[in-house]
């Protein structure tokens, strides 16, 4: 008899039907012989509804009256929830952050965890009790409530099971696990029985959606075996995401992503004096925009010129530091391409195996796509290309690295914008 | 510079219009120099819809989940109060039942409060705060969510000024003080400009609906002023309830109150021995059936019959228990008239006044109001009269006890149903 965790994301709550689905996943688990806590976010739309509300009231709600606020969301569907069990025959409990001791730090908005006291969780589940737990909050030492932010309640999933030391973290979603590559471009893409947590973190960094990588990288510290599974097809088994060192790796690469949201710049005639990229990077990150690829060049005239990419939404922001910049240091021009999209693969097998970079350049050039930046780290390969080229990238990426199957994915939904 | 509680109900904050109408009445009260601490309620429909919620999910809700899911309410409408009030210039911190320390017995759905732990509330005050609290909720010493049930969120208000030793607690409400009686009965009836605890008790038992007992009750045992206000008029001082040591008493009759939702149950032929009477009320209070007015007769032939009032909601679950006593004691008939009210007179003034219940049973009969059963305890007189006739003793007591004024109440509403 072991300890699961589960979560289940707000689209999965959204209705008093759908909690009797979740009910039945989280009974099911129960049923196997296992004690279960399961993790649950806002019904629906319900978190949108309260920051309507707010907005409403003022346009510049204080942080910690949004987390007074959006903390009801989960609140209402870990009741509901529980009632939904215990209408089964089943004993269950609910708790809100406070209760189950999720202790953060006081960052309202975006607190992360510091502790989580166990005790009484372990009491109610020693009683024979299913525990459902409010996912998204915590609590600071002082009693002040708090939200954990983007991928908060994957996050409180799998600290739980950390603090539990669970089986297994089971996160229910709407895809049946971890593909190589969005199945929307590539119907026929593989989906990963294991990948390590490494991968995924790198997978997430570049923009495959499937868990924040905040959670991943939580699970990765505490070693929690993680699975990405379907609300909708219970008996499949999705994928599971353990530490590197528990598996073994047949393949160079375990996933290709692609990224739009970035924006290229492009500072030139900078001074090939000291200090000029410290200049630029410093400026840029006093304020606050993270910069990704980067790549300096020397001019045949005697200056440098600097490319780099950084995140749509900090457009504006950069443009105005970049300004500043480009006036003190007397450089040329700032030149911006947004039409771009950072291709990437994954996987923890290529730090072995030599070549690998040099198969991902043959195999874009085969397919006539030009690379304009390339940025590597140990078990990853990022090229930048025409945002039009990124899907027959993702495509011959897939096929140059053996990441397809023999059977379609079942997936819907709209193709992404990449 | 004194400390004032104030309290407004959902209808007060229905909306982000309406709450920014009751952070201007709060300010006003922390521009007066005083300290302020504000009980709200759940906005408007808040509870009804998530009743509706949980009944979707179950049609026996567990109430322990049931208070977790409902105390949500409050939670969202002091966020939302809170940063209205902040939005106007004004440092404001929200804080749910367990924040403020409402410590409650573990009682769901209908929790007592046992205690007020201040320390943070005191806190939170000297740091100039303006403090916005989730009414009708609480938490026990294990940290179990609990609420307080009908007059929760008033008697939340009495008990935290209470414990802070409030210079006064104002309720605001949709009436402008406490009346006589019904202005919607008697349009020129006054209102009071101070009432006793003692009188206001006994008024809210006989029907006015102004304050549920309980929070008159706990302001009476821990000698809180409790002022009731109008939410649109805050000029308007409304009527203060006090100890009935610190006022000066004019008039022997403070109100007039009808209460309709009576039945009066008569059994006849009761055999006239020891121990019957004690059979059939034990018999109605082991069913937790509450009788009202009680009265024994003798018949010529030697056997008695009892007659008494209940409550309409208990009416189904007495005739049961009545038809098993009546074939136990061999009695007659189990009669029912369900045309009556209960009309009473209320004052601390008649303690000293002799001939208060002959001057109200002479004015009922120069009206031809015939009256069916009396009872009176110290401070009240009630009598059961035809339904048909409840308006018109009401308005002839009014006259009888010179409570009426020379101007028209102003309330808006259809007429009560006595």
């Amino acid at each position: 008899m072991g300890v699961i965790v589960q979560k289940f994301g707000g689209t999965s709550v959204a209705d008093p039907q759908k909690i009797h689905n979740v009910a039945k996943a989280v009974i099911r688990e129960k049923e196997n012989g296992n004690d279960v806590v399961v993790v649950v976010s806002a019904m629906g739309h319900t978190t949108d509804h309260l920051i309507k509300l707010a907005k409403e009231v003022t346009s510049q709600p204080d942080s910690r009256e949004m987390d007074m606020l959006l903390s009801t969301g989960e609140q209402v569907s870990i009741a509901l929830l529980a009632m939904a069990i215990q209408a089964q025959g089943y004993k269950a409990v609910s708790m809100n952050g406070q209760q189950v001791g999720i202790v953060t730090e006081c960052i309202h908005s975006r607190a992360r965890i510091v502790d989580i006291k166990t005790e009484k969780l372990q009491k109610k589940i020693s009683e024979g009790n299913i525990i459902v737990v409010a996912g998204f909050q915590g609590v600071t030492p002082d009693g002040e409530i708090t939200t954990l932010g983007r991928g908060g309640s994957d996050t409180s999933a799998v600290a739980i099971a950390a603090a539990l030391k669970a089986d297994r973290c089971d996160i229910y979603t709407d895809v049946e696990g971890v593909y190589a590559t969005d199945p929307r471009i590539v119907p026929n893409v593989q989906k990963a029985e294991t990948i390590s947590y490494e991968e995924m973190l790198e997978l997430a960094r570049v923009g495959a959606n499937v868990l924040h990588p905040r959670s991943v990288e939580t699970a990765k510290q505490f070693n929690v075996p993680l699975r990405v599974r379907s609300s909708f097809k219970l008996d499949n088994l999705g994928t599971l995401i353990i530490g590197v060192d528990n598996m073994e790796i047949y393949k160079p690469v375990a996933g290709v992503a692609a990224d739009s949201s970035q924006i290229r710049i492009l500072l030139s005639e900078l001074p090939d004096i000291p200090g000029t990229a410290a200049k630029v990077f410093g400026s840029l990150a006093k304020n606050n925009i993270s910069v990704d690829m980067i790549i300096q060049s020397l001019a045949s005239n005697g200056t440098n010129s600097i490319a780099f990419t950084i995140d749509a939404d900090d457009f504006d922001g950069a443009l105005k530091v970049l300004d500043e910049v480009k006036a003190e240091l007397k450089a040329g021009e700032v030149l911006i391409d947004k039409d771009i999209a950072k291709v990437s693969i994954v996987g923890a097998g290529m730090v072995d195996r030599p070549g690998i970079a040099a198969d991902m350049f043959r195999s874009l050039a085969d397919n006539n796509i030009n690379i304009k930046m390339i940025s590597t780290s140990e078990i990853k390969i990022s090229c930048l290309v025409e945002k039009e080229n990124a899907k027959n990238a993702i495509k011959a990426l897939c096929k140059e690295f053996e990441l397809e199957s023999t059977e379609s994915a079942d997936v819907k939904g709209d193709l992404p914008d990449v």
